[in-house]
C-alpha cells in the first residue's frame, strides 16, 4: 500500500453498474468523462484522462479541466469503431500549489524570499526528473528566477503558465492514484444510432396471389429507396414447419395453402442456414444484399433461436430439446396458452456449449452472406449470457455488426439486455400515446440510466401490436405515430405495407391485426389512395438533412398550452441545427394552441423577429417573441417540424432559402 | 464460464461505491438487503441473503421475498459488533415453476396427465439430490403423485407448498448465480448513533482563576450527568508550545501568561503522549475516565496530528515534517494566512510507514488509558489513506471505539471521510438557519446515498463557531437551535457552558468568539441567571425517553403555515413511538401557526380526538384533525416536543398518564 497517494478519485461517469458494462457511443462522436477529484489539505490537484484501443497497450492522455464542486471533465474523439478502456489517473500539483500560493502572497505584500527559494528547489526538482533537453531548460530557468533582480521579475518568472504546464507534464507525478479500474466504451457505427427501418414480408411482395419472393423483394428496393429507409427488416427467411401449423388468424391447424408462422422454423428442407424454398435460392439471397446495398440501404435478418416441430435439429440434436414423459417434445407454452408450432431450445441442457457454438454458426453463416444487422425475436425468453458472448463474438468478427432487441417485456429484462450488447431496443413506445405518458418515457430514456447503454428504436406498429390508437384513429393518427416514432427516436421502424396504407382493422378486443401477414399470405396495392408514401419521403428527407434528428438523448419538451399537443424539439451540441416537433395528438379535432418557442435556447433575442419554416408541410410563418398561437388540423397538418432561421439584416428581407 | 446460469443479480442495496466502503449499522439492527432478481423466460427464480460475520467461513442464509418489479428483499439481525459480509444467491426453481403453471393448466381444466408425470420426475430428481432421510420423503411423496386416484387428490399432493419449500432448500440450486462480490457492513454499538455530547475546556474549570484541571473536571461529573450528557469532550489535554503561542484573541504573540491555544501541541514537557502538566497527571486522567464511567458517561479526547514548534517530534525526528530553505519549518498556512504556532506533519515524506505507525502508537495509548471515543481535528488535512487505516486498527483492536470528524469542508471531502470509517461527522448544520435550508439539508443527509455511511453530529456552536443567528437572537435563538440540533439528529453536541450561558459576543463581523476560550482562561458561573440547563436537561431526558428520537434517518417534514416555523417529526419503524417537533425559528417574534399534523401516519382517524402532550414544557393539548393552530412565544415557549396519545375509549376520559 502507497499511503502517500493522497489523491481521491470517485463517481467516474459514464460508467454502467460498475464498470460491468461498456457505454455505447458512435464513431466520431466525443466521450465526455467527468469524475470527481480532489486530495486533502488545500495543494492543487491535477488529472488526465487516460485512454486506449482496446487492442493497444499503451495509454493517450487528456488534460482534466476543473469544473465546480471538485469535479473534472476531459473528452477524446472515438475515431475507430471497436472498444476504447479509459481511466483517470490524479496527482497533486506541488508546483501548481506553490505558483498559487505565491501569487496569493505576492498580492498580500509579504516578503517572499524563501518562498522563492523554494520555488528554485521544485523547479531543479523537476530538472533531475526531466529528460536531458528539458532539464537543461529547467535549471535556466530556476537560475533565473534565483538570481531574479527584483520581485516584480521573480514573480513573474515563477508565475509563468508554461513552466508549471512544462512540470506537469514531466515531473509531477510521483505519487499519482489512478483509478483502479477501467472503464469500457463501445464505439458502433453512425447506422447505430441513426437508422430507418421497413418491415414487409417477402412472401406478400409477389404478384396475383403468388407467394413472393427475393427477386419481388428486389423490385421494391428503388421505391423503398426512394422512401428514405436504409435498413430493410426481413421476417424469419426459413423453412416452415408443416406439424401444427397454424391456420390463418392463430388458428390451431393449418388449412391446405396455409403457409405458416415464418416463426416455426425448420423443415425437411432445412433449418435456420436455409432458404425457404418459395422465397428463392441463397444465392437469389445474396443478390438482394448486394442490391440493397448498392441503393444504399441493408437487409436486417431475424434470429429467432426457436425451432418447429419439423426442424431438422430435432431429429440431429435431441439432447438439445426438453422431452416430455409421454416421449413428445416440449412445445413453447406460458401456461395456460400453448404454442404448439414452436419448440424452444432447452438451455439448460448438459450440452450448452455445442448449443451455443451451433448458434454462433447460424449467425456467421449469414453474416457471410452478407447481413450486418439482425433483429432477434424474443431474446428475453434466451439466456441473458448467451447473448452477451453471441454480440461479442460476431462483433469481433465484424464490428460494424448491430443487434436490434425485440423484448416486449419487464423493464429490467430489457435493461439488462441492452446492457450487455444489443445495440438498439424495442420500447414501450407503442403504449406510449398521451402527452403526459410520452413526455414521461422520453425523459426516463434519455435522462436516466438507460441514456448510456440503451439506443431506443421506436415502432408505431409490428406483426404483433396495432395499438388502439391506431385502430380508431384513422389516416391522421398513423401521421402522428409516424412524426413520433421518426423524430422523438433516432432509430426508428414501421411494419408495411399495413402502416404505409393506414390499415386500422383488429381482432377485437385485441392489438393483434385481423387476417394477420404472420399467417397467411397478402398482397398489397402499395399505390392505394390515403398512403403514406409522401408523408414518410418527406419525414425521412427531414431526418437525412437535419443532424439534430441523428440523436435520441437530446431531445427536450417545451410549454404547449393544450395537454393534448406535444411540443418538443432537438438541437445538434453545436446549436447549429434545431428541429422542432409540434403534434396534435388528437386525430379528431383541429387545435389551435399557445405554445412558448424556446428562444433563449436558440439564441433569438425577445423582441428579434424569426423566420419558421415547417419542412414537412412547406409553409412558413413569421414569429416574434416567445409565444405564438398556431392550428393543428388533423385533415390537413396534425403535425409540424420547425426549422426557425433568425431573421437576419433588415437588408434582407427576402432570405428565405440559405 | 457456466453459461447456464440464468439468473441476473442487480443493484444490491444497500451498497456505497460499488461495495469499496462498508455501510454503517449499530448492534441490534436489523439489516434490510433488497437486489433486483430475474431469469430470461416465464420459470419462478427463488434466492437467499447470504451473510457471515468477518471472521466466519460458512455463510448463513435467509429467504428472500418478492417485493414488486423483479426487486427482492431479505433481512437479518446483526446481533455483534463488528463487521459483516453479505451476498445474494439466487437460481431457477423448476419446481415452483412447475406448481405455478399446474395450478394454471388445472384452473383452464386442461389435461394434466403428462404435467402429473413431469412432476414425479422433478420429485425423484430431488430425492437423489438429497440426503437419506429426506431422499425417502421426497420418493414417498413422488409415488404419492405418481399413484394419485383423481386430478384432485394429484393437484393438492403436487402443490404442497412444504414440498416446493423442501425442495427449494435442498436440492433447487444447481446452476445458481452468486453475486459476484461481498458487500460489507459495519456494526457499531448504540452510541455510535444516539450520543449527546458537551466540549469544555478543563484549564476554564478551576476556581479563583486558577488553571483548570482534571480533579476539577471530575467535580462536575454529577452535574453533567444530571443534565443527561454521555460524551465529554475535551480539546487537546497534551502541553502546549511556546514558540510562536497565540495571544489573547488570536493576537499573533502570546503575553506572559497567556495559555496559548490547546492545539499547538507539544513542549520540552512532551508531546502526544503527553498530559498538560497544570491539567495534572495522567494518573488522574485515568480517574477522570473512571469516574465518569460510573455516572454512565464517556471521555472524548481530540486528535490533533500537528504540532507546536517545540514539540519534541521536530527534533526527534526532522524528516517528518518540510523544512524551508532558511532552516525554518514550515509551518501551517493558508496563504495569505500564517498560522506560526502549529507545524503540520509532511504526509509525503519517504519515512511515511514509521510516522503512521507513530500516529497509531498515539492512538493506542490513549485507548489503553480506557478512551473509546476520539474527536478528530480537521481530518481533511491529513491523507484519507492515513485514516482509513487507523481507524481500521483502531477498531480491530477495540469494536467500540469510536470516531468524530470535524471537518468542515467541502462536501465531496467531508463524505469520503465518513465512508472510510468516521463515525459520526460534524456537519454544515451551523450554516443551515432558516427553514428551507433546514428541510433542505435533512433530506440530502437523509435520504441521499449518505444516509448508509454518514451520521450526522449537530453542534449549534463550536469555540471556533459562534453563528449569526446566536449572535443576533437571544436566550430564545439558544434554546431553538438547542431543540433543533438534539431532535433532528440522534448525535449531537454542544459546547459549553458558554452555550448554556447563552453568551453571544462575536469578533465584529466574524463568527470567532470574543474572548475567545481557545486563547484564554476563562472561569464560568454555570449557575448564571438565564442558563439553560432546566431546558438542557428537559431536552436529554426527552431523548432518552424516546426511542425515535435516538435515530437519524426517520425524520419527516410536515406542513406549517408559516415560512418561519419548522414542523417535523420521528417515528420508530413499529410506530409503537412518535415524537413531533414544532420550531418557531423567529427569536424575536411570537407566531400564531397552522400546522398539519400526520393523523394518517399516527393512526388517528379523522374525526378523532386525541391528547398532545408538550414533553419540554409540560402543557397539554385536546385536538381534533389534522389542522390546529398554536401560538409559539420566543419568550416562553420557542419550540415544543409533542407526544401523541390516541383518545381511549370515552369511559376512560381521564387517563393522560399511561
Amino acid at each position: 500500500m502507497e499511503g502517500r497517494e493522497r489523491v481521491v478519485i470517485e463517481s467516474i461517469t459514464p460508467q454502467i453498474d460498475c464498470g460491468r458494462y461498456p457505454v455505447k457511443r458512435v464513431v466520431g462522436d466525443e466521450l465526455v468523462v467527468e469524475a470527481d477529484i480532489f486530495s486533502d489539505g488545500h495543494d492543487e490537484v491535477a488529472g488526465v484522462l487516460l485512454y486506449r484501443q482496446q487492442h493497444e497497450k499503451g495509454w493517450q492522455e487528456v488534460p482534466l479541466s476543473r469544473l465546480e464542486n471538485d469535479r473534472w471533465q476531459g473528452s477524446f474523439t472515438l475515431s475507430e469503431l471497436g472498444s476504447y478502456h479509459y481511466t483517470i489517473l490524479g496527482w497533486v500539483d506541488h508546483f501548481l500549489t506553490w505558483q498559487k500560493d505565491l501569487k496569493k502572497r505576492h498580492a498580500a505584500g509579504q516578503d517572499i524570499a524563501v518562498d522563492i527559494l523554494i520555488g528554485v528547489q521544485h523547479i531543479e526538482r523537476a530538472a533531475e526528473l526531466a529528460g536531458p533537453e528539458l532539464a537543461e531548460k529547467l535549471h535556466e530557468t530556476a537560475q533565473a528566477l534565483a538570481h531574479a533582480p527584483n520581485r516584480q521579475r521573480a514573480v513573474a518568472i515563477g508565475l509563468a503558465p508554461q513552466l508549471s504546464t512544462t512540470i506537469s507534464g514531466c515531473c509531477a507525478r510521483d505519487l499519482a492514484t489512478r483509478y483502479p479500474d477501467e472503464l469500457c466504451v463501445t464505439v458502433d457505427r453512425e447506422r447505430a444510432v441513426f437508422s430507418s427501418w421497413y418491415e414487409l414480408f417477402p412472401r406478400s411482395c409477389g404478384r396475383d396471389r403468388r407467394h413472393g419472393s427475393f427477386k419481388d423483394v428486389q423490385s421494391l428496393l428503388p421505391e423503398l429507396a426512394e422512401l428514405g429507409f436504409d435498413v430493410l427488416y426481413l421476417p424469419p427467411i426459413h423453412p416452415i414447419g408443416m406439424t401444427k401449423r397454424k391456420g390463418r388468424a392463430n388458428a390451431a391447424n393449418a388449412e391446405p395453402g396455409d403457409p405458416g408462422s415464418p416463426w416455426a422454423i425448420g423443415s425437411p428442407e432445412g433449418g435456420h442456414k436455409a432458404v425457404h424454398p418459395e422465397l428463392g435460392t441463397l444465392e437469389e439471397f445474396r443478390e438482394l444484399v448486394r442490391e440493397a446495398g448498392k441503393k444504399g440501404m441493408e437487409i436486417a435478418l431475424d434470429i429467432a433461436f426457436q425451432c418447429s416441430p419439423d426442424h431438422p435439429y430435432l431429429a440431429e440434436h435431441p439432447e438439445w430439446f426438453l422431452w416430455r414423459p409421454d416421449g413428445t417434445v416440449q412445445y413453447a407454452e406460458n401456461p395456460p396458452k400453448k404454442y404448439q408450432d414452436i419448440v424452444p431450445f432447452n438451455f439448460e441442457t448438459a450440452s450448452w456449449r455445442e448449443l451455443w457454438e451451433e448458434l454462433r454458426s447460424v449467425l456467421f453463416f449469414w453474416m457471410d452472406q452478407g447481413v450486418r444487422i439482425f433483429r432477434v425475436d424474443n431474446p428475453h425468453t434466451k439466456p441473458f449470457p448467451l447473448w452477451e458472448w453471441l454480440i461479442r463474438e460476431a462483433k469481433q468478427r465484424s464490428p460494424e455488426v448491430l443487434f436490434l432487441a425485440e423484448a416486449f417485456t419487464r423493464q429490467k429484462l430489457m435493461f439488462r439486455l441492452a446492457k450487455l450488447g444489443f445495440d438498439q431496443s424495442y420500447t414501450y413506445f407503442t403504449w406510449r400515446n398521451s402527452k403526459q405518458e410520452l413526455v414521461d418515457y422520453l425523459e426516463e430514456l434519455t435522462r436516466g440510466a438507460a441514456r448510456e447503454f440503451l439506443r431506443p428504436n421506436f415502432w408505431p406498429n409490428t406483426p404483433d401490436i396495432l395499438n388502439q390508437y391506431l385502430q380508431v384513429g384513422g389516416r391522421p393518427a398513423f401521421i402522428v405515430r409516424l412524426v413520433l416514432a421518426a423524430t422523438l427516436s433516432s432509430n426508428y421502424g414501421i411494419y408495411g405495407p399495413v402502416y404505409d396504407l393506414c390499415l386500422a382493422a383488429a381482432e377485437p378486443a385485441s392489438e393483434e391485426y385481423q387476417h394477420a401477414e404472420k399467417y397467411q399470405l397478402q398482397e398489397w396495392d402499395r399505390d392505394a389512395p390515403g398512403n403514406l408514401k409522401a408523408v414518410i419521403a418527406a419525414l425521412n428527407r427531414v431526418r437525412r438533412e437535419n443532424p439534430a434528428l441523428q440523436r435520441t438523448n437530446n431531445v427536450a419538451f417545451y410549454p404547449a398550452e393544450d395537454d393534448g399537443v406535444l411540443f418538443y424539439g432537438k438541437s445538434t451540441p453545436d446549436g447549429s441545427n434545431t428541429v422542432l416537433g409540434l403534434v396534435n395528438l388528437d386525430p379528431f379535432h383541429a387545435k389551435q394552441v399557445r405554445i412558448q418557442v424556446p428562444l433563449e435556447e436558440l439564441g433569438i433575442k425577445p423582441g428579434q423577429s424569426y423566420l419558421v419554416q415547417d419542412l414537412l408541410n412547406g409553409d412558413h410563418f413569421i414569429w416574434q417573441g416567445a409565444w405564438n398561437s398556431i392550428l393543428l388540423d388533423p385533415a390537413q397538418t396534425p403535425a409540424r417540424l420547425f426549422r426557425i432561421r433568425s431573421w437576419l439584416r433588415r437588408e434582407r428581407d427576402f432570405d428565405y432559402y440559405l
